[in-house]
């Protein structure tokens, strides 16, 4: 039988003790436990952006896996601790938004986990990550059933779908998602809503500039020329041949596009 | 049986191969270790810093566990690499007060590490985490016992505590211990050595100014208004909600505080 | 039998959901295996910079490892992705130069993968970290035999090595190949071409200085003083103790050095 599975996802970042403690208590209640993390790097308190990110590597995961996903700015509040199955895996969380974009995609379950004998005791009012949400995702790999930790509830928290709207005939207003390291601007149009873009002609405005051109590869356009491209994610990216689109256009994460079919 | 635990503190960063490297070596020796990072964050050169991150981190992790830290600007000199045995955990770090927060929390017993068979050969004298460190603890987690490392020594070096100091019949002078990702400050202020701050009138100057408003959650106050907290590590905390307090109040590690019971 | 270890080389740095995707997909094909991060914070499109950081590493992994290299400009153009074997290890990496360093040393035998069966499907024309690198090394940790990924090439693409040029009868013109996280400049010229620098007189022109002391450990020299030092990686180092020389010297990597033996 394989290791359990667990992913961890935060917006600690890796300076600080935090995920370390969070992988001690992980091991100390489970100690055959596999730790993978996914990103520590969210933004401070990035919900959307970490929903993102989620979204983009839950997928790839064995069934079984647990993911932890801990961004929690009202940690300490009333926030409930919830634990989702889906896709044949688990994901604990705040009940603050963070999963939306896995509730979108996935046929799933929510329990508001309650029952404090799986956290750790004094459990602290500013660090649920290594306090609740490491310890139940360990009793969770070590087998406890879901239904022991809390029961099933309907009315979690989910976060409109970042979709672009309809603004003319031929025109949508979007948004950039998610700047990547490279400055490649992840928008919200979706290929699967948009086809085609790279056989019809279309203009794509970000920052000061319209983008008409598509691309098929990073090194298919010259320097400094920004240009569309189908990303890894299934969404349209903006990009310029290893340079960053984002310093180049001047666009952040939620910057406005527009989209004309031609 | 478990597979042994390896734990790394360093502040070599995640950019060059050093970390790598010292995994490599770990898992060359010892093929079963499992490796886990607690940072590799610390400021370059940050002997206090680097004694805080392990101090939050160690108590979570089960017995058995070797921490190897390293943060050590007196590599290739006569330094000396030491093995603590301390609350069932091995400590591999070099002698220059990095376990002081360990060695004032538990009994202990600290060797000097003489036996150079345990050492890759050359022994570089830039890179010990490599050479000397990271080989002890596979090593060790391998199954060789401690005296073979080295015999005790008494005189291991210890660097003062950072506690507050009395300066008056109601007041103590402290200083900000780290300052963490989210701009939070830790200060040395232990909630067990002050009680009931939450309870009672208080002040703590920090920068331009005084801070007399205890939050017993990050959500609690209004945006910019910074307030006291009781942190996760023990310590009291200012922070301010979603947004860094070492910016708002112009403070970095080792800034002076100044708390008046009124 | 030891688990089999995969590790990461890439410039996807840890923010986004990159590298955690590629590690969902290897766990999905090969779930014993070990992934060990060498270094994600490589420059991006650094190609020369991870071929000097996966030379630094990976001779301290066990035989039998599998080094998966992603630092790839040309991803979905028709630079080939290869799989290279050699030093009893295995080398998973676009065909652009990324090994050189490794051909350098080792006895090595190069294959262009071509049996798409390995990859994730459909191949996406941005990320084959995670449709083509990740999922080829996850079935050579599996057991699948190396020829079974295409057949064997001798036309793969090595970078020159950036050895020192002679300019003199006593003089040669180098260059820093990296600066580190300490701001140490690693230099091309390696101690075994340039042997006892720390018995005889010399000259290291860099940057609006002239170096010519030779230290045997950071701490031997007065603080603000640069120096030459024996780096860990075989060769010469110009370093300042407890600051970066980086920032003293203006220099960054690639910048231009001139040694004279006097």
């Amino acid at each position: 039988m394989a290791a359990p599975l667990i992913t961890l996802t935060t917006d600690f970042g890796l300076s600080d003790h935090y995920v370390g403690a969070m992988k001690g208590v992980i091991l100390g209640i489970c100690p055959r436990a596999r730790i993978v993390d996914i990103s520590h790097g969210v933004g401070a308190f990035g919900i959307a952006e970490a929903a993102f990110t989620l979204s983009q590597a839950y997928p790839y995961f064995p069934r079984g896996t647990a993911h932890v996903v801990v961004v929690d700015p009202g940690v300490g509040t009333s926030r409930r601790p919830i634990l989702a199955q889906a896709a044949g895996q688990y994901f604990v969380a705040p009940d603050n938004g963070v999963l939306s974009m896995m509730y979108a995609r996935e046929k799933h379950k929510v329990r508001a986990i309650s029952n404090a004998r799986y956290f750790l005791r004094p459990v602290s009012s500013t660090f649920h990550g290594r306090d609740v949400f490491s310890p139940v995702a360990a009793h969770l790999a070590s087998g406890i059933a879901p239904a022991r930790f809390g029961k099933p509830i309907t009315d979690y928290l989910r976060l409109d779908s970042d979709k672009p709207a309809r603004t003319g005939r031929r025109t949508w207003s979007g948004a950039v998602l998610k700047v990547d390291r490279f400055g490649n601007l992840v928008t919200n149009f979706l290929a699967e809503d948009f086809p085609d873009l790279d056989k019809r002609a279309f203009a794509m405005a970000a920052g000061p500039q319209r983008i008409g051109v598509f691309a098929h590869n990073y090194a298919e356009r010259g320097s400094g020329e920004p240009f569309l491209i189908l990303g890894s994610a299934g969404y349209y990216e903006i990009s310029v041949g290893q340079a960053s689109a984002a310093k180049i256009l001047g666009c952040a994460a939620g910057a406005p596009l527009e989209l004309t079919l031609l």
